[in-house]
Formats: structure tokens, sequence, C-alpha cells
């Protein structure tokens, strides 16, 4: 008696839940420290002790009904107004607070964003590997997924299928760098070339494609990597940012849309992007979390705390033969699956409780995702059974 | 270049901002304490101590990042177990963590029951005077609201044009007691009748119709008044509770769906919104605040704030000569409009800095709700500018 869209929903996400459920039976079974893990994103790293020392200042300070009560939808204004002037400084942009929308971290940020601007019908164009759930997003409202297929040395877009792919119907484009599955980082090279397809494309149809900038793992680059800020780069960009990374708080459901005023229709989008967060139930982020975030704006999880096991996992699986990318950003490694139906691949990994995704679940099947965002323990007890693992295949 | 749909909420929901803004426009004019603004349902009483005890304590005994990580989309499972113990401890009945899903407040709650469960073209009945956004809860999912009338004495919905109303297409029902915008409660008498309709009629389709009870005012009852537990009374009930009035955190977005066992399709339903959750976006309420919700889950506001307002407000209006119902519940008044367009009282209201809520935003014209969770010097302070109001019509 569920919706009839729902009903498909459910089968498929009955497919994670088993995995999950999977590891609590064999964590039950051989204990926790003899299974590994590595199928969720979920951060490991402590946050950073200023937001705990922020919750306690701000409870302190701020007595009455005001701190915990409604506010505008888009959030409280000195809130929005910190994270404009960051922003400004890192990037050298002009953002105020009514170019910023607090949200219920960046699924819900994506989601406000999408039922604005999407009628029935409208596509939206993806670049697979991607993250599962954009699909659920767009399909929420009606729209049309189109996945652009990647270069398979690089792992980046492939820009030709791209600029084939955009047409009339294109209202929006995900891009998500640094990138989950892969950890690749999009270079300032290939912002340019999108973007200028984005212009010629727009110029061609006369319409407005969007592109939307699902940006989560921002803060967690390697290596000194830079990301280029994208509303630098192409007009209509709208960012969606989460501190559920950045600061190790996904639970608390914290993240912001950015809104350029030289948007086409920027008064419009942002009047429905208000309405959005109202009638999809989110109301507004989560009032506490939101001073919590601005005052520890420029805070940031340990970093290397993830550069450790990234260098562990990668050198580890590297030397016994697997083929991976070397993450640049995120805490993810996609690795080539051994045998080209990867789901076989995971299966057997399981009887060295060995926890990991296909690559189905990204639109890139032969590959697997592995989340290092454990305890660096997991990682060095697990590189002797992915040892054995990969002995099947030799 | 929004959406269509989204073009049409802008338009309607710019009146509500027309007011908020008026009303911070009359207070930059005249001052804060010169403009009576009874348009917002912001509880203006102060948390109960226990609120931010709560975090106090919550942070110093759970460190580490699981306190503000993931946990699955239902919630915490302790937490979700003290929802259901001290509900069956209320209302004997005998939940267990299985029924309850934690959620971004009661506004969330409405959204993933929604999705779940409707299908384009399914109808979902409310009983007039209603919450405006259930309007846009419902097309949301491509849903058709269907409005029943009140008998115009008690406020209570016309059971006969109910009746008349309930078809083969009728998936769920919206019921709000204690009332917003009527402050009524109903009667076990009235859940009684309405339960047998609903089972007889169920009968007579071979549906399923499920009763969503949006309850966030549930603990804002006076005069020691009653509100029936539906699930008692009707098998198909979920029940959409929020924690923001009871301890005065609307902002914070917190509050829980009960699923009873005995639903037609209970593990589907359950799957569903567990889905809906994940896919709208709100992944999970705010970690944080679902453990202070539990330890807080007895605690209450002080209910003698607004029970002085609503006797203050109520007998000073009647005693001038308006026509009000005297609220059993919630923190709204809902006063007969002196004219037949309530829209016209309203704005003769603004000349004496009184800011009301027109009925039709309800869909019962010829009325203005009157939120009283403002502070009693408001009210007392307003008294005096009603009187010079109601004498432009003696």
């Amino acid at each position: 008696m569920i919706s009839e869209k729902m009903r498909d929903y459910v089968k498929n996400s009955s497919a994670i839940r088993a995995m999950f459920e999977e590891g609590r039976r064999m964590a039950s079974l051989y204990g926790e420290d003899k299974v590994y893990d590595f199928s969720l994103g979920n951060p490991n790293a402590p946050p950073p002790i200023g937001v705990e020392n922020a919750v306690m200042e701000i409870l302190k300070k701020e007595k009455g009904p005001s701190l915990h009560g409604y506010m505008n939808n888009s959030g409280f204004l000195d809130v929005r107004e910190e994270v404009g002037k960051t922003i400004n400084k890192k990037h050298g942009t002009a953002f105020c607070p009514d170019n910023i929308i607090m949200t219920v971290g960046a699924a819900g940020g994506l989601n406000v964003v999408l039922k604005t601007l999407l009628n029935p019908k409208d596509e939206v164009i993806v670049f697979a590997p991607f993250f599962g759930e954009y699909k659920s997003y767009i399909e929420n409202y009606d729209g049309v997924l189109s996945v652009v297929s990647p270069d398979m040395e690089t792992f980046l877009p492939d820009l030709k299928e791209f600029e084939e792919k955009v047409n009339k119907k294109t209202k929006a484009v995900i891009i998500n760098s640094p990138n989950n599955p892969t950890g690749v980082v999009y270079s300032e090279e290939f912002i340019k070339q999108l973007s200028n397809i984005l212009e010629r494309k727009e110029e061609e149809y006369k319409t407005s494609i969007y592109l939307i900038s699902d940006e989560p793992y921002r803060e967690l680059v390697y290596d000194g990597m830079e990301v280029p800020y994208l509303t630098n780069y192409y007009r209509n960009t709208i960012v969606v940012y989460s501190f559920s990374k950045a600061l190790s708080i996904p639970g608390e459901r914290i993240g912001y849309l950015v809104f350029p005023k030289e948007l086409d229709d920027f008064r419009d989008i942002v009047d429905g992007a208000n309405v959005a967060t109202r009638i999809l139930g989110f109301v507004n982020a989560p009032s506490l979390f939101q001073k919590v975030a601005a005052k520890c704006i420029s805070e940031k999880t340990d970093l290397s705390y993830y550069d450790r096991n990234r260098r562990a996992l990668y050198e580890g699986l590297m030397k016994m033969g697997f083929t991976c990318l070397k993450p640049q950003g995120a805490f993810y490694l996609f690795v080539k699956s051994p045998e080209s139906d990867e789901r076989n691949f995971c299966q057997r990994a399981k009887k060295y409780h060995i926890l990991m995704v296909p690559g189905s679940s990204f639109s890139c099947p032969g590959y697997v995702r592995l989340a290092y965002c454990v305890t660096y323990e997991t990682i060095v007890n697990a590189l002797p059974k992915f040892e054995e693992l990969i002995k099947e295949y030799k």
C-alpha cells in the first residue's frame, strides 16, 4: 500500500541495508576488530575540540528562547554573514547573507535546489562514477537523470560525451569534487573547459543551465591540492556545502547553499529555495548547530588522520598488485576489481570479513569503493586479509 | 526559470513574508514594544532548564565521533527505545524502537509519511480550519487535498461531510488536535465516531485509509484536558510528534513518527519511511538533539506561561465584544472577524500595530488567528488597542 515509486526504492535499498546488517552480524560473530568495514562514509576522526567549546560558549552567552527558536527559513542572519565573509576571504568572492541559505546538510541542500529548479522531465546531468543518491534526489522532483561516463584513466568526466548530452531540456549539472567515490579533484583547467561548454550551450539553446557544485569534501584534500571555487568560473553556479566532513558532525545535519547574485533569475531562485526549505519540512537548519558551524567555520577535522589512512591503504593495496587511483581528496579509494563483475569480488571479500561497496552503486561497474574514514588499526589489520584475497586471483 | 509549481508557491508565500516584513518595519518605526505581533507560532516561553543541562551532560559523557555521527536513518536506538517506553507508560501502548523513527520536526515527519504513502492523485482529507502547509506537503507528492468543513459552533469537523468525502482514492486523513488554529481538542467520543466511519469505509472500498495524527501541541492543553492517543482507537494510525512546542525548541528540528505494528503493510511503510528520510535529504534527525529530547522527554515548557496569556487574551477580547472560541490547547485563539472579509479586518488592525493571520490562510474565512505564544506584556498592552479597533465596528 506504499507508493509505487517508493516500492522500487525500498527494494533497491534493501541491498545496502543487507550489507550493513551483514557487517553487524559479522561483528557480533567474530568481534568488532575482526571485521573490516570499508562500506560507510561515516567519519571516524573526532570533531575538532572547537565544536564542543562552541556549544558551551553559545549556551552560556545566549539565553532565552531565541537560540532554539524559529528564525527566517534561510537561517540566522549573523551565521549567514559569517559564512559569506569566510568564503569571500578564501575565494575572493563578494557574498552577503542574501546569497546564503543554511540547510539540513548537503543532502537537504541538494533537495532544496532541485525542488526549486526542476519541472517534470527536466534533465540533470551527473558524472559517473557518482553518489547514488543523486538519482533519487532528481527523481523526487520528476527530473530525468542523464549520466556522462568518465575517462577510465583519469576518472575525469568525458567532456566530449558531456557536450553531446547537453540539450534543450538540460536544467542542471551536478558536479562533485573532491569526488565520491574516486577521490579525484577536478583541476582549474578542467573547470574552465566545462564552463566553456556550458556557456556555449546556454547560448545555443537560449536556456539557463545551472551548475550545482556538491562540495561536502572541499576541506578534505591532500598534498596541498587546490579546489577551484566554481562561482569564480561559471556564472550560473550554485554551491552546496556541508560541515559534515569538515567538522566530523554528519549527524547534526548542517550545511549551506550559495546563490551568487549573478545567477539567472537570482531573486526567484532564492525565494523559491526559501519556500522549498519550508514546504519540504526542513523549515530551517538546526539552530544551535548553525551557530556552532559559524563559530568553527575556520576549524577543520584532523586531516592527517585521513591522510595516514589514505597512504597506508593506497600503498598497501598497490604493493600487492591492486590497481587504484591515488585519491587527491575525500576519504574514498576506488579500486579496480580483479574480476569483471565487482559484485562477485565484494562477495568473495566477505570471506575475509572485508566489506566494500560495488562500483555499480556509483554507475561504474568493475570497481569497488573503500571508505577509509575508519580507524588506522582497521587498515593495518585489513591489509593481510586483502593479501589473501588477491591471492585467489593469481 | 524556477519550476512552475514553485513559481506559484513563491507568489503565495510573499503574502506571509509581506506580513512578517511589515511587523519588522513597524517595530523599527514605532519600537518593538509598540507592535503587537500575534502572527507567528514561535514559542516565547523558554525551554525548560533541563534542555541546557541535558546538552552539558551528554557532551561530558559521550566523547568521540559517534555522538555527532551518522546513525541508522531511523535515529539512535536508545533514543527510540526511550520514546517508545514513554508513550507506552502514558498511553498503555506497546511500542518498541521498531515502531519509532526520529524526524526533523513534525514538518519533516509529515513529508516522510506522505512521500511514503502517496501515489499521484491519491486524496488526503484535512479538516478546516487547518495549518496551510498541509496543502504544500500533500502537493509535494502530487496528492490531492480534500477539505472537510467544520461545524461552525464547535469547530469540530462535520462528520457527515467527512463520510461523504471519503472515497476509493482516499489514502490518508490528517488530524490535528490540539488544533492549529482553533485550539480545539477533539474528544474521545469524536475520535470514536471518526474511527468508526474510517473502518466502515475501509471495509466498503477494501482499501487502507491511514489516519495521520499531527500532534505538535499534544503537551499544550489546559484545565486538565485529556488528548486521546489515536493508535488506541484506530488501527491504521500514524502519529507525527514534535518536541518544538513541548520543549520550546522549534529551531532544533526534532520530532518522531510512530508506526504501530498493526498498520496494514507495517513493514513496507517503515522501510519506506526510512528510505524517504534518506532520499528527501533529512538522512537522520539532528543527532545531539535526539539525545537531548530523549533525556527531556518527561519535561515540559511552562504551561502556566501560555495559560496566563490564554486567559488574559480570551477574557479581554470577550469582554469587549469579540466572539471567540475558548482554546483548550495549543497557543492560538480563533476570533470571529467583525466584518465578513477578515483580510480587511487584519488590514485595519495594522493601524493599531496589531498583526494577525487571516482565517483564509487556514481555509476558514471570516475568522482570524492570534498566536498568544508572545510575552504577557504584549497581551496586556495590546488589549487597549483591540478596544479601539472594535470601536470602529460599533
